[in-house]
Parts: structure tokens; C-alpha cells; sequence
């Protein structure tokens, strides 16, 4: 620590993204990407604002706002952009939490959430999932302060109804309830359409999964037309240029061409149902996914051995070290080639362990 | 303000960007971005990783860190990668401030630093440039609180020496200073080659001005590896992927190419001298410039009018409510055939104002 550093950082304690290794040797089913690449004419249109990438980007992201509020029903300023949603939970911590204004959210789920309150220094409180890996309704809503809930969870896969989260939006209006959907376009209800009845709701979604753009950083936050204006008072505090060029031309391109990544959506979704039948045939068991991962365990080894012995065979998987996740493995739901070497591996690897 | 804003924010004043039309109908003038486009090979690198946009950008960004080292004479270990600078200086503040630590700079500076400085309630002291609008050394070595002096100057355009910068770094080696070196590549002198002598030192540059990527988001800071260290912590804590692979791999490519862009610095200073040597003739006081553009004040009307009237006539320059800098206009320089049209239409509309 050097003698500049702001003694409140004493105890930084970084996010630990999963693995990215650049010489792309493995099956890189860590990091719940998509398989996929983007639909044909995004990198034309990203390269085409390359070559204009002298002037500055537009810091009103109007062309992406206005398909985003087209798609979703909303009008635009009910739509902020950033670079990537992580970006978008940064904004709604610093705005919405404080020492006096704490934050909850459940204790396992997106590791970013207590990674920003630790930053900023606001209280959070961490709601037990109940023994199956659900959320536990109940506590929820008896739980203070603001709610952040990521709908599906990760790393569980789980996601609650639509009706579910309405009902906890409406116990209480003096409440914040953010939900981080950053994985609903994989068969979860979006909450979406209830940002016109509650303005204590914002919704954060992301291009970086079902949208095939990780790499481009670009996510969204949607909500009330005053709470995003407070969001965007803080983007324009911290970065009003938070979008590049080339990532909003990518974004609108995407937009043009919804229904090739939905068609996507159902392949994953497929492939997922497909990959739990026989992880479970082989003794796995593997919570019900409405996302592009699933969450496995088997009773034979645990998750870091099993990650492991994939590793060592090419294929990366992500294990978790806390004492709740320590038996389970979090795959990303990829190709069915993909899925096929997955299985077989693991096949051959229970062969060792059971042999 | 919602019921749900943190009360700290409840005087948030954004930084307000300059103009940014979308049609690309005006002479744009008005917020430094290079008159030339990206190197040939720049678009087509972008174009590359946007078809590969399905995966996560490198969160290290080794590509352009190492080529950066290389070209500056550092480790990578010193190169810290941000969207753009204005996160580099996001980054600091939130380290290296708080209420019990203050930051200096000038009152006329880059408008950033006082709205980091109120978003995170950090007390700041503004120092008084002199008369002739340079910067007041001693007052600053006199003034407490880490320093942030932008070189050379925005929007006065006036750079100090290095030597007179050194002068200031080593006077307290208890005290950070940080040079805000966006516009350093037209003729000022860098404090890079101090960083390996103090370690109370950063430096901040952008690919924006003199590598034509404004778009594209593409900042750094470089300074000692425990001061580095600690940004990156901050990094990671906000947003580990926090530049994009397409903006990554166009900065790789820029740096490839670096002799290109010294050389387009070369034409800028060039036309910046022709500009000023034509507004000096028609009765402007214009500061001698080291950076990409020109501060320009005429007596016969303020820098609102003289705005306004460019505006008018299809010419976007910037100008200030200030008292001290309202005289002026700021000018980016840009190409000849630019520059002539802008003083063609100065002519113009002083002949209108004097008539």
C-alpha cells in the first residue's frame, strides 16, 4: 500500500473475473460467453465507425437507446447505456447506496455486488438462498435496504417468476429493488414490463451474453424516466463518453438483427437441456437452468477437482471456493460439439475416480 | 430528485461535453479530436475482433500495456489501460482522494477535475493562474493537497517545462502529482521519463488527440508499479473488463503505426501556427499553443458571440461562461483547408462586427 493510498481502501478487494486465456487452446466454457459470433454485418458496421473513430463517440448513444426502448416497450429515456453492465451496477451503487443506505442481496450470487459495496463503503446484508439454492422469498423482503436481485442467479442458474419479483417490488415502494437480468433471454420472465407501474424498479441487462458481445462491453439499465436521469447525472460525472463508437454501432446492428440472436437463445436452450440429461445420468445433479450455465455437483469429487481434471484436458469450466459452492461446477451451456467433448471427458474422468 | 438518491448527490453537477452534433453537417472545431482518421490497418484490426466480440476483451490488456512500455521506455507493469482518460482520472480520485485528503489544480483547467472532486466529496483547492494565464508555480508548490496540473493547459493552451514540473514533483515527495498529458504529442515536454525517479508521480495520456481514437475510448496512466498496482485494484473493484476488444485491438495497431501519427502532429502544429499567425494579423491575442488547439480572445466581441456567429456559419469552436476565459474561444486545430475556412469567416464577421 502505497503512502497515497486512501486509507479507506485499506481493505480493497478486487473482483476476480474467471480465467481469460489469450492462446484460446481450451473449450472455454468458464465465463458463460456465447458460443456464437455476432451476426453477420456487425463487424461491418463496427468497422466502418473504426474509421471514424477520430471523432468522439455520441454521448447520448441515441441510435442504441432508440432500438433498445423500440424492443422493449419503453421510450428512451428510460434507457442509459454502459460499458458493460457492470458498469450499470457500478452507477446504481453509487447513486442509491451509502453508510446510512445499505444494500442486500443473496449470499451467493454475482460476486461483483459486495465487491462494489466494499468499495464505496455501503452496508450490505447477505440473504441465505434456502437449502435447494432458491431464493428465500420471505427473507427477502424482511431484509433492509435496497434489494439487488440477479434473475436467473448465478451461479445457481435458478430464477424466479416474474409474479415472485413483482410481489416483492410491491411490499414496498419506499424500497429499491434492482434486477440484474443479465441471463433472462435463456428462459426467464423479464421484469421489464414492470417498470411502467413501480418507480422503485430498475432492470440491468447486458449485449454480453445472449447478444454475442462480451467483448464490445455494453450493457443497459432500464427504469422510471427520474431514476435513470439520476443515473445518467452520475455517468456524465464519471465518464460521459462511457461508450465507444465502434461497441454502439455493434449494438444497433445487433438490434437490427433480434431474432438471429433469439434463434441462438433456443439452440443454448437446447443444448442445455441436453447436456443436464446426461450429467445427471451420470450421477450429477444439476439444478434446473433458465440460463446459459448450469450448476453441477457430484457426490465423486468436487468442484475445483473436477475442474481441474478438465482443465488438464482442454476444457475450463468455473468451481467456487466458499463452503456453500465448493461441490458444484458453473459450465457455460455452449455448442452441441461443445457439450458432446464435455461429457465425454467427464465420462472418462468419473471412469478414473470410480475406478 | 427520487426518494432513493443518496443524499450526498444531492448537488451533483455533471461535466458537460462539448457539442456533439450527429449530422455531421458543421466544421467541428469544438472538442479537440483529430482532422485525420485512423491509420490504413486500424479499421480493419477492429474489424477482426468484432467478429470475436462473443468473448471477453483480455481484462489485462497485455497487447497494447507491452507496446505501450516499449514505446515509453517503462515496464508494463507501469501502464494501467483505461476507457479513455477521463476513467484514468476516475481511478485516481477515487484512490488517492477523500475528505481528509484534497486535491490542487488551476481554476482554469480541464472542467473534469472539479466534478470528480464533488461527486466523491473531496475537498479541492483551485489555484489562481497569473494574468497572463499561466500557471502560478509557486502557488501551486505552496497550495496543499495532491496536484493535478493538466500539460499542457486546457483550454489555455500554455505548457510548462519539465524541468519546471520536476521542480515541483521532487519538492515534496509526500505529495502526489499527477500531469494530465492529453494533449503532451503537439510540442510540450513528457514527464514520462521522471516516473523511474519518483514515485510520487502519474502520468495521464489518451489515445483521443494525437492517435485519432477519441472514439474509440482508449486511455493510460503511467507511474510507478505500487502506484499502478493500486489503480489496477480500483479496476477491478469497478469494472475488470473495462476496455473493449475492438478499442483494444485498434490502440495495438495505432501503436504500430506511431511514426504515422507523430508525423499528422507535426501537420497540426504546423496549421496551428498559420492559424494563429492570421488571427494574431486581424487583431486576436492568441496564447502560444503546445496542444491541438488555440485560445483566442478579440476585442470586439466575446467568446459566446464569436461562438454564436461561427455556429451561424457552419464552424463549431468552444467557448467559456467563466469571467476569466469569457473573452475567449477555444479553436482545435485542424486541417489547412479547415483552418481557412475558419479565417475566412473570422474575417467575415469582424468586418460585420466593426462595420
Amino acid at each position: 500500500m502505497s503512502r497515497f493510498l486512501s486509507p479507506k481502501h485499506a481493505h480493497i478487494s478486487p473482483y476476480v473475473p474467471g480465467e481469460q486465456p489469450q492462446d484460446m487452446q481450451y473449450i472455454k466454457l468458464n465465463t458463460n460467453e456465447s458460443p456464437f459470433g455476432p451476426a453477420p454485418g456487425v463487424a461491418q458496421a463496427a468497422a466502418e465507425q473504426a474509421g471514424k473513430c477520430n471523432l468522439y463517440s455520441d454521448p447520448e448513444c441515441r441510435a442504441v437507446r432508440e432500438r433498445l426502448a423500440a424492443r422493449y416497450g419503453v421510450a428512451p429515456e428510460n434507457v442509459l447505456l454502459t460499458n458493460g453492465s457492470d458498469e450499470a451496477l457500478n452507477f446504481i451503487m453509487l447513486a442509491y447506496g451509502d453508510e446510512a443506505h445499505p444494500v442486500a442481496f443473496c449470499d451467493v450470487t454475482y460476486g461483483f455486488y459486495p465487491v462494489l459495496c466494499r468499495l464505496y463503503h455501503i452496508p450490505y446484508t447477505e440473504i441465505s438462498l434456502k437449502a435447494d439454492f432458491s431464493v428465500d422469498v420471505e427473507a427477502c423482503k424482511k431484509t433492509a435496504g435496497a434489494l439487488i436481485l440477479a434473475n436467473p442467479n448465478a451461479p445457481t442458474s435458478l430464477a424466479l417468476r416474474r409474479d415472485t419479483l413483482e410481489d416483492m417490488i410491491a411490499a414496498d415502494p419506499n424500497r429499491l429493488v434492482v434486477v440484474d437480468e443479465a441471463y433472462v433471454d435463456f428462459g426467464a420472465e423479464s421484469c421489464v414490463p414492470l417498470i411502467a407501474k413501480y418507480d422503485n424498479l430498475i432492470v440491468v441487462q447486458t449485449f454480453s451474453k445472449s447478444r454475442s458481445l462480451a467483448g464490445a462491453r455494453l450493457g443497459f439499465a432500464i427504469g422510471n424516466a427520474a431514476l435513470i436521469a439520476e443515473l445518467d447525472a452520475i455517468r456524465c460525472s464519471l465518464n460521459p463518453y462511457n461508450v465507444n463508437r465502434m461497441s454502439l454501432a455493434a449494438g444497433a446492428a445487433v438490434l437490427d438483427e433480434d431474432e438471429w440472436y433469439m434463434e441462438n437463445c433456443r439452440v443454448i436452450m437446447e443444448n442445455r437441456q441436453w447436456t443436464a440429461e446426461r450429467l445427471r445420468a451420470m450421477g450429477f445433479s444439476v439444478l434446473d437452468s433458465s440460463a446459459n450455465f448450469l450448476f453441477a455437483a457430484h457426490p465423486a469429487l468436487t468442484g475445483e477437482a473436477l475442474y481441474k481434471k478438465l482443465k488438464a484436458r482442454g476444457i475450463l469450466v468455473r468451481y467456487f471456493s466458499a463452503p456453500r459452492t465448493a461441490a458444484h461446477v458453473r459450465i457455460t451451456v455452449g455448442t452441441r460439439q461443445q457439450m458432446q467433448a464435455l461429457v465425454d471427458h467427464i465420462g472418462e474422468i468419473l471412469k478414473e475416480v470410480q475406478a
